[in-house]
């Protein structure tokens, strides 16, 4: 069946958007109106096919089983796509074409490093830069949609998903949050989906899908912010979490979600369950069966129903009924339909075959992808040994991930990402090293490492997380290296010569005892499809490493990932956190290493924090200005990041100690020196009191300057 | 300065008790009314006498050097509390003798079992004899009142404090704190503090004085629930603690304290401080000063101010200044005079010197404190070398813990029962020996407890937690055995003979290892001054170990304490705890061994539950009858704990996979069997819903009946 394009007259570009939302809308009957908000897990031009022809699907999930062709125009990915959207266009009543989405969290083709690898950059417009690069390479696939970026705050090192953060720390997971947004968006026409709304990060005992007992204050402080901040960049659709908010599901959290999110905020947007969420509110013990699921799901205000069959099995029924108001549907119908006509799909070559000769991977796109990834790698120590000489001698390369790109990529890379991962470790460091001579091991034989260590001047073992020990539903109970790796990194240590560390990981790893052992530690996070080239460039010196701490490393587990997530508490008597009390507490009390630590190849300092005034009035947009002097005093130029912290002494309810307010990036040629000044408006101090208003009080407050949240200069002022 | 009993009219014996206290209270200036809301840290009656004269103290803390003084008539407890009273009697201008507090939490002079050991006797009636006994002892020292029970629903294992709890099941916490504060307070006299309001239980990554973002939904339909039964058995005192609840600290919480603890329930007692709770709220950065902190807390309903001073120091300014009205201070003031009157304090002999002979503990109490120890004992495995024979032939016992009496006692004693720990462990093993030989080893040399090991026909090792690893500020990061006891219990092992391993502890560790290399293993908790005799009835049979598990037993760490704090998520699709999701999750999923496990000398075989009705109603008080047989299949007399746990399958937030619901106890002869018939109605399962309203819903339930809460017969019927 097919209706000509006469009779389609919401694909006239030349009436209003809205108009033409609407008069889709009204064609549209029922039970295609619950079609539309069917997005299906499974989506295949085949098994779909009289699914879509019906009207009984709007939307779909295309991952699984994604191969390159082999022919260099176009994946299957795209092939897929254009297959399901001639169906839809040719064969539905309608011909409505499908939103199609998956999970792009780092790249398609071209893979860049892992979340809380992007946001250790503190470079929002790389963030955005890779963000955009990610859009365009999927968008040349047919896809619309990715879900992501995630921007809930972890609470536990040992979360699975932490690596698909920015860590926990408001402010840098705003804004990495907001700048991926802008980047997926950039084009006008792809959407991304900020996840998991809202609270997802506080896993409790390690475990996902988890219940949350959760507070209001605790939500509005810390974990809405991110939400918010990706809201007011424009983004385009928020997923809802699989856990509970103080026993109410999020997939029924009408408060929060309708009341909330909607109509509190203004997201004009679309709300999509995570995957089969709306179902799961039966097993979660909250809804009779599936229709009463349904009905409890689109009250809350989700529009979109991600594989559970829910909406299209029920909603129609439901509606006609009375039991569900028509404008209820309406509302998220329109929601769909508005992202679709954004996404150029209500325009007459709407869901077209995409350019497959977009899809390839580009040289720009791999040049990005080689500098964030040596941008996100933090050096935590070097003796002097970093970076290597070209002429260094005999370099040692060792452990499980020289030889192998892929396992460099991470976690959540759909498989034109793997096929695209670049040359080794081993092979970039070979290029790079001069007139020395090069000698792998591949982690497969300890003994024969050590061997090689004793023969060699200087030894470099990656050693780290496999991309499988992160990842939704991986957390782990303590967060050690794998097994095994210490001891060999001992047994290389104990060799005698030189040993740098490359630490790949997906979380913040208690790293003690490698800082300890190694003359040089460089954390690495998992850094993409560039891996090999970046760390031969950090290692040889091409590139510094230039990245920050996006959370604090542990001093001991468990310890919270807490940046400024550590509140006030009656036994810490001050900013410092060396002063708490009991003996737990002292051992557990400073992290090993601090949010927005980073050494790099040279050295600054920092001197004479100034503010502009004493008093800062809480109305009429007045701001102090805080300035230091940032000096390199190295042999070398560099960049250093100036970040802003500031602590509300006193305040309706329990503050952090220490909350991120700003930073700034310098870049300082050798004995370069520069002022860097922050703006600071009383609004920074504002934050959630017990009744849930959002307010600034008049007192004393402090803001301390400096190159991580353990250091810094501190002047106080008073908000009046 | 004295005034004659004429000018004393509160202590006129016939007149109304309320009239009493209005009397004394219009008799109080403003400074000795705030000086009856201070509750000194460091009574002495050298140091604090001009303070008292002066009438500024009107409680304190009898505890820190607390010693005997040899001659067997009285403690220097007692001498301090007479000391202190006399000062108060006689120079105070009012004669108001002082309220006198310390923390009695299992035991003065006689130490039962930790209260986590207590708790697994699953025996309230036990739980209140102990309590009543600990109350006439501290009584005969001049005590009023105990800083006890702890009635917090812990959420983790490594908590230093859950040995202080009754775990983290709500009906359990609920009915043994019930039961200590009915024991406390039997004689009319005593007052018992439930502590800490509320939600201090949920700490996070192991910290004390932690800041819990923890909302109302979880508060109501699990954490208050304990102190709302202590309040129901009458409880006279209850002490907030240190901790914020979602942002907002408790000593400052007028929400909960005064609008809901007060005013919604109605409680007529003292609200105590947490020690310098108040003052700690200017470190909590809620307060400006300690005259605002002690403004804060009034206002929020804090009576007594425990050590901090701000009440004395700043109320009668507050009041006379109109910041504070006067009625909200004589509602403290009233609060602690009635609390004084209750004790006796306002009668005209009140605060005498006590008598010192009632002071000393009876044989009554010590063996009290002997069967409770053994009751206390959960078998965890027995190959069937339990309970050792007398002429069991060579027996080696070994460990730190079996020539030590005091390392048996647990967290919390005073002095007082430091000093009156009973036979070490090795003393009383060698009284129940008989023909057999003892050889003891110390934990001092592992080679030679090995050694031994290899010459003894059976060795008994006791390993576990010294006292110090337990208790506030005692958190660990892992829950396991104390460094080298695995491997000393490995080598043990190795030599081939029988090993039995009794695990002395303030929390439950990972067992597994212990599991897998013992013959039998016996958890003891710390069993208190009769360790050594009670031990050695159970190793040797004249007692079985009856106890029960409070909490589940890890399988792995982090693993939440979690009894029935386990909620319905959307990856648990049903009752069992294995059909969890993902691999950490199958790791993790069902404990080592669950809440109500425990094995003992013989056996039970449970079989057929049978309900008396289909329909349960919602109202009218209908029950329905669950009925199990239970029969004795093993060849001695024993004690079985029968578990009747409930499921809502659908309820408006997410409810526990499993809720305890009742228990009952029933002793059978060899080859005896009765049945065991549970009454349920249905406000069985009512709950908090999203809009915090108390509910209960129709629909289908689910009823389990069992010997623990992994195993039972289940059966559903309709609540209508």
């Amino acid at each position: 069946m097919t209706t000509t394009l006469a009779g389609r007259d919401w694909l006239e570009l030349t009436r209003p958007a809205a108009e033409r939302v609407e008069r889709l809308l009204a064609a549209l009957t029922l039970e295609e109106k619950a079609g539309q908000l069917h997005l299906a897990g499974d989506l295949d031009a085949d098994t779909s096919r009289a699914e879509i022809a019906a009207g009984r699907v709007g939307a779909g999930i295309l991952s699984d089983g994604a191969h390159p062709d082999g022919t260099g125009r176009g994946s299957s990915l795209a092939r897929t796509a254009a297959a399901c959207q001639q169906v839809a266009r040719e064969e539905s009543r309608l011909g409505v074409p499908l939103l199609l989405g998956s999970d792009v969290v780092h790249g398609l083709r071209t893979t860049f490093p892992i979340p809380l690898g992007l946001a250790s950059t503190w470079d929002p417009e790389l963030v955005a830069a890779c963000a955009a690069s990610a859009a365009a390479e999927a968008g040349a696939e047919g896809l619309h949609l990715t879900f992501a970026p995630m921007v809930d705050l972890a609470s536990e090192h040992r979360w699975g998903r932490i690596g698909e953060t920015a860590g926990d720390e408001p402010l840098l997971a705003s804004r990495m949050g907001a700048a991926a947004v802008a980047g997926f968006q950039r084009g006008g026409r792809f959407a991304a989906a900020a996840k998991h709304f809202c609270g997802y990060g506080l896993v409790q005992a390690e475990r996902d899908h988890e219940t949350l007992p959760v507070g209001p204050g605790a939500l509005h402080n810390l974990h809405l912010r991110p939400f918010r901040a990706a809201h007011e960049a424009g983004v385009t659709a928020v997923m809802v979490g699989f856990h509970d908010v103080d026993g109410v599901p999020m997939h029924a959290h009408r408060s929060l979600v309708r009341d909330l999110l909607k109509d509190g905020w203004g997201f004009a947007g679309v709300v999509v369950s995570d995957w089969d969420g709306i179902g799961q509110l039966v097993h979660q013990g909250v809804a009779v069966d599936l229709r009463d699921a349904a009905r409890q799901a689109i009250l809350a205000g989700i529009d979109l129903d991600m594989a559970s069959g829910a909406y299209r099995a029920h909603l129609p029924e439901l509606v006609s009924s009375g039991a569900v108001d028509l404008a209820l549907l309406d509302d998220a119908v329109r929601r769909v339909l508005r992202l679709k006509l954004r996404a150029g799909l209500l325009d007459p070559q709407g869901g077209s075959p995409p350019d497959p000769a977009a899809g390839a991977a580009t040289p720009e796109a791999t040049a990005l992808a080689r500098r964030v990834a040596a941008s996100s790698t933090v050096l935590l120590k070097n003796s002097g040994v970093l970076p290597l000489h070209g002429n260094v001698g005999s370099v040692h390369l060792c452990g499980p991930f020289v030889e192998d790109a892929q396992a460099l990529l991470g976690a959540w890379v759909p498989q034109p990402g793997q096929a695209g991962a670049g040359p080794t470790l081993a092979d970039a460091a070979a290029e790079r090293l001069g007139t020395g001579t090069l000698v792998v091991s591949d982690g497969r034989f300890s003994d024969l490492a050590v061997r090689r260590a004793e023969t060699a001047d200087l030894t470099v073992a990656v050693v780290g997380e496999h991309p499988s020990r992160s990842g939704e539903d991986r957390c782990l109970p303590t967060a050690d290296l794998p097994v095994g790796q210490l001891e060999l990194l001992q047994a290389l240590a104990a060799v005698g010569k030189p040993v740098v560390v490359v630490v790949v990981t997906a979380r913040p790893l208690d790293l003690r005892p490698v800082l300890r052992l190694a003359d040089a530690v460089l954390l690495a996070w998992h850094p993409g499809g560039q891996a090999g080239p970046a760390l031969a460039d950090v290692l040889f010196g091409a590139s510094a490493p230039t990245g920050r701490l996006p959370v604090n490393l542990p001093r001991m587990e468990p310890q919270g990932a807490s940046g400024t997530f550590e509140r006030t508490t009656g036994r810490r008597m001050g900013r410092s956190r060396d002063a708490k009390f009991g003996h737990y507490l002292n051992a557990l009390g400073s992290p090993e290493l601090s949010l927005g630590f980073g050494l790099t190849y040279t050295t600054f300092v920092h001197s004479g924090l100034e503010l502009s005034r004493d008093v800062l009035p809480i109305r009429g947009g007045g701001a102090v200005r805080a300035t230091v002097e940032v000096a390199n005093t190295g042999a070398r130029a560099g960049r250093e990041v100036v970040q802003l912290y500031l602590r509300d002494l006193v305040a309706d309810v329990v503050r952090p100690l220490l909350e991120l307010c700003d930073w700034q990036a310098v870049e300082l040629g050798p004995g370069e020196s520069t002022k860097v000044t922050f703006r600071v408006t009383a609004d920074a101090f504002a934050y959630w009191d017990r009744d849930l208003r959002r307010r600034v009080d008049p007192g004393e407050v402090e803001l301390v300057v400096g190159p991580n949240a353990a250091r810094g200069s501190s002047a106080r002022l008073v908000i009046a």
